[in-house]
């Protein structure tokens, strides 16, 4: 017998079969009057609250870059970016987040797109950034003075409360992944905004700045009295050297995907401290070990083509897309052609944390279903 | 000219005075395509996400132990504890959360309610736990075959993912303060759960045997090849300890609060990697600077009687009462009389992601209004 | 056939037996125009200087109580502490190193000596030093402006480049034991050393502050923006904490010898990044594991009546001995009743280098001689 | 009056005008009994071993390019390597430490020379080593099984206790400069050393492995459950790269000089925990500005011309030059034409230890002198 659902939160203690009506009585009562102060007992939720292994909300999910980018371009003529902070770009929004226009809990992933000629104006925020170029060129981000030049398959990061900007100097129309912590940071109530004052765009003190002081190969410059940063100083990360280096991992490797993480040339840690980022090239041939881990990731389709099973559903992807793997999802990754994705990742949150755990599934997984871009809205809603 | 609101996420831009019928049209258009593809634009929603300041959900709220301890009675007769994981707890369910169970978006705090002779049996969770006795003695909770005893103004920490359970061994009733990291495991998709195998209760190795290893002045065991844990492998804090170092700190400041942090021996760092815990006292005079902070706090008023203004709102308190004080808020403390406070916070979270910032305003607030509980309801509404 | 030694370093190499006149002599030509350029040949010394193990010049050693006190008691009528940094300081000299004042390469041992109502002037020097209360009571330690009591069993710092100074308010004289990094410090030519300036004593702020702040189990106080130093901020450990500490981790073990470190309160690290500081307490019954490891120590006996077996001579110890161990000596200990050692180590030093090896022996050693105070210069010069 | 120098330790404490003869005669006996007793007073040396400011033993000194070829060309038809560990190692022994083979008290500087197709034996030991080439290639050193080639002015790392061996696969004999630290390893008793079992050369398992995984530009491989290593993971550092990093260093500043380090990639420390690896590029104008700093370095010319001030003398060099700097030493570099230094230093250990310190000052030194090879044995015992 269920405790009637005179109160708002879930019941799930189910009263023995000989319970008086007058007990029933008494707990409906002793429910509401907790309720009016503000009180819930833990007993009627625990299950809920307490599960075995992590139920996310979020769910598995992949935009195909062909969407991505019609839906880009009809925006491009009757969106215009204002003064204001805003900018021309489009949230992935987890069909399992109620609406939010969030990738994960703790992630944000968006395409921005910046006309030809155009620019975003300056501002700062808690929330960190990193865009990584899907494609095109052209295009300058400038962080604290240092003007970025964006390139495909590069990696550019706007550090937390960091005035930055964006400027298209190209003709041509300009695309990119954001990446961000804003679900997580606002999550925290840690959120501050600031546009840059007086004008739209902060002077610029030079080109790639960052890239010529700390761009070397595990050399950095000798600054007496630096101390090491929590982000790292260095904001561009080329995709000739990732490509370089991962062909050496590769070459170096049986395994079907190699992986590298980006990190702070000045402490080894994780480019943001609650974003990790990281480019995997899968050879070609062969499916990754089946992984779970605690923490969520979102992958860009850099090159290539294949798929990636996660919790059972075979997701086939090509350039440009994008989808989303959330927390203890099992997830295996195979390539058709050697192929390149690009990662964001809360691993370094989790890991701070205490929170990280991760698994080596011992079976490859049966796939039991496939990614229907057409039929996707059934797929969330059973 | 507002965009119609044919889509499920707020819009805030506003077209020019001169938008065109088709204009509306095409953007409404865009929007419903858009949400079908599980996209959102930025630009409709930047103001509320990218705020000048944390504006979090969460309000400042007390609870008064007189409701506290009403409400637990009527529940001992009522709720029985069961094998199962369950236990007698009765959740601060924060008035701006929804209706979820947390005192904020990352702390959770309840009452815990063990009849003489009762037990909770033992289980295991990733969410830390800390237990903050507010009355009474003879209850011992058993954390990894340690069995920690506990008494008013004690303090006992179980730490993640390690198995605990709770005796009362007299005949008297015992309540004491939950504090836990769950709202935050939960938000991470962090939560694994499990139930002490076969048996209720846990075998007992020994009684207070951290404290017997942990428990010195600045000392701590020398272990072979021991490693730092990222929690305290002291489990339990004295109360005649925490009195007498805030006495010490009292008596060496001419402050009217003087706090305290309970710290791992063996690391100096917060006792668990997401919960902070505090001890202050109050000297019974004067007022504490008005602080603000990122990241929110639960305080557990020990003794004395006294008020904190949060937000203007001027909140009254004496012994039992627990009261919130969420991110960014702004707080100054006051006492009748010498005062004890305990709290817990997620300080530690924001310093390790990079968020934390605290600012100690030029001016002591101006007090607005009282919080009545009576008509607080009004309050939350309004 | 050896090669000349023409050459002030030695050569080990030996040619061939078919080796010419014509050879030898060219290759001590060489060797003598290499001494000319301030060069040295390898091959000559190599065996020397990379060793299957270490070799270190210091020898086990152990000073007595009555050999101290009665030199010590000579010392005070001849010698007077004037101004100008002077202390009546007797160093204990490991008779393997060639006359140096050095208990060790790293460490430096001695007895200080303060006769009723003298004093010894402030002055501040880069070495660390540590003071043990071997007997008495009465004497301040100031450091920084705290005036410290020290009291038989308690453990004083005076951390690098502090200001401190000594007074024995009472009217008996009072000995301490001073442990300091001096020898290593001044290997690494890092000495610096200042009188304090116009006066003989510096002003005192106030008594044992540093123990009403960071005296706490576990806990520390909580102030805004404080960072953690690389050496302790509590400056006194007391022996009542140090003795109910040792009792409790004997009580909880089987083991002949437990041990404990005083540690930062703050970060958990050793009191001092070039020395850390442990009490033993033995529980007069059975032997400790022989253990080999990299680093030097010094033992000062507090109490009790013992016995340690160092690389196989037998060392005799009661109250007031003080005993030396160098690197990678095999060393077990013994007591006949129940005793107390304090001890001062390197071992942070091998650690933070990446030294550090330990190792315990699978078998006790086998005596094979008594130190013999008496006989011991023979002991040195076999 | 001076205490009759009976005791075989310097006695500094004048005894006053008025002393007696019995006085003079008691103290005499104090001394003698002390020393009898392996005990020493500080008082007799105390301003000896606490001086205001560090007094290296070492001197500035400087050893040209043209002996050390003409020496190790003398070496190489005399001395074979053979099997036992054996390299024909030349050590720079600074005039200032007494005959020992060191450059400083913490750094062993030498060249290494290997004829074509010799090879020097694999062994391993806890001092850890760096190679930086300065002419020729060819070379092959072997470090845990990856053969890793040197080419000029490139860094090559042969880490604590991991077994290396070089092989000079060319016709070619070739040269490098060898930086251990050994001197302070053995100063710390911590010297293990073994030769490779069985076999002259340990097997290849591959060529530059480690530049395959960890050359990157700020990423590294991702390795599940990997940890950071106190020493770089990176074995080779290339010059090509140095030299982009060090030109975009200067073509970004105005300063005569600018300094890069080279780090371990997966933590951004200094490549080892006791020596830090720097390159320097001098513009060929102006000098930099004149430092001071506890710890003492060895700088090698690679290319180029100038002169350094040292402590007031300064000393010409050109490439393949090798000179020290002690501790505390005031240090100003010069250039005539575009020129880079590689030095090592033993700042990490000063950091790990907190002895650390650095001033700039304010004005350049006045030359007192020039450091001429000739003369130089004149002005070491002057």
């Amino acid at each position: 017998m269920e405790i009637p659902v005179q109160v708002r939160f879930p019941t799930s203690t189910a009263l023995g079969p000989n319970a008086s009506e007058r007990e029933i009585a008494q707990i409906a009562d002793l429910y509401t009057d907790l309720d009016a102060l503000d009180l819930q007992p833990l007993w009627t939720q625990n299950t809920r609250l307490l599960t075995k292994e992590p139920r996310p909300s979020a769910i598995p999910w992949l935009w195909q870059r062909s969407d991505l980018w019609r839906m880009a371009d009809r925006c491009k003529d009757l969106i215009t970016i204002s003064r204001g902070g805003d900018r021309r770009v489009i949230a992935l929004a987890n069909p399992g987040l109620d609406g939010k226009p969030f990738a994960t809990p703790t992630l944000w992933a968006a395409i921005q797109y910046l006309g030809g000629g155009e620019s975003a104006p300056g501002h700062r925020h808690t929330p960190a950034a990193v865009r990584f170029v899907i494609e095109g060129s052209g295009t300058f981000t400038t962080v604290d003075g240092d003007a970025c030049d964006m390139r495909a398959g590069d990696l550019i990061l706007t550090p937390p409360w960091q005035f930055h900007d964006h400027a298209n100097e190209s003709d041509a129309p300009m695309m990119w992944f954001d990446g961000l912590d804003l679900p997580l940071v606002s999550a925290l109530d840690g959120i501050f905004f600031e546009q840059f004052p007086h004008e739209d765009m902060q002077p610029v003190r030079g080109r790639n700045i960052s890239e010529a002081f700390y761009g070397g190969r595990a050399t950095v410059p000798h600054v007496d009295g630096s101390t090491a940063s929590p982000y790292s100083p260095l904001l561009v990360y080329r995709y000739t050297d990732t490509s370089e280096s991962l062909a050496a991992l590769l070459g170096s490797s049986d395994a079907p995907m190699v992986s590298l993480e980006y990190v702070n040339p000045i402490s080894g840690a994780s480019v943001l401290p609650t974003i990790g980022c990281h480019a995997h090239r899968l050879a070609g041939k062969g499916r990754s070990a089946p992984r779970r881990e605690v923490g969520s990731s979102v992958f860009v389709v850099f090159r290539g083509r294949g798929h990636s099973i996660i919790n059972g559903i075979k997701f086939a992807w090509s350039a440009g897309d994008i989808f989303v793997v959330p927390s203890w999802a099992c997830v295996e990754h195979s390539a058709d052609v050697e192929s390149d994705l690009f990662s964001i990742t809360d691993r370094p949150v989790m890991k701070a944390l205490g929170l990280y755990r991760e698994v080596v599934e011992q079976q490859p997984q049966v796939v039991t279903g496939l990614f229907d871009v057409d039929a996707r809205r059934t797929l969330v809603t059973s």
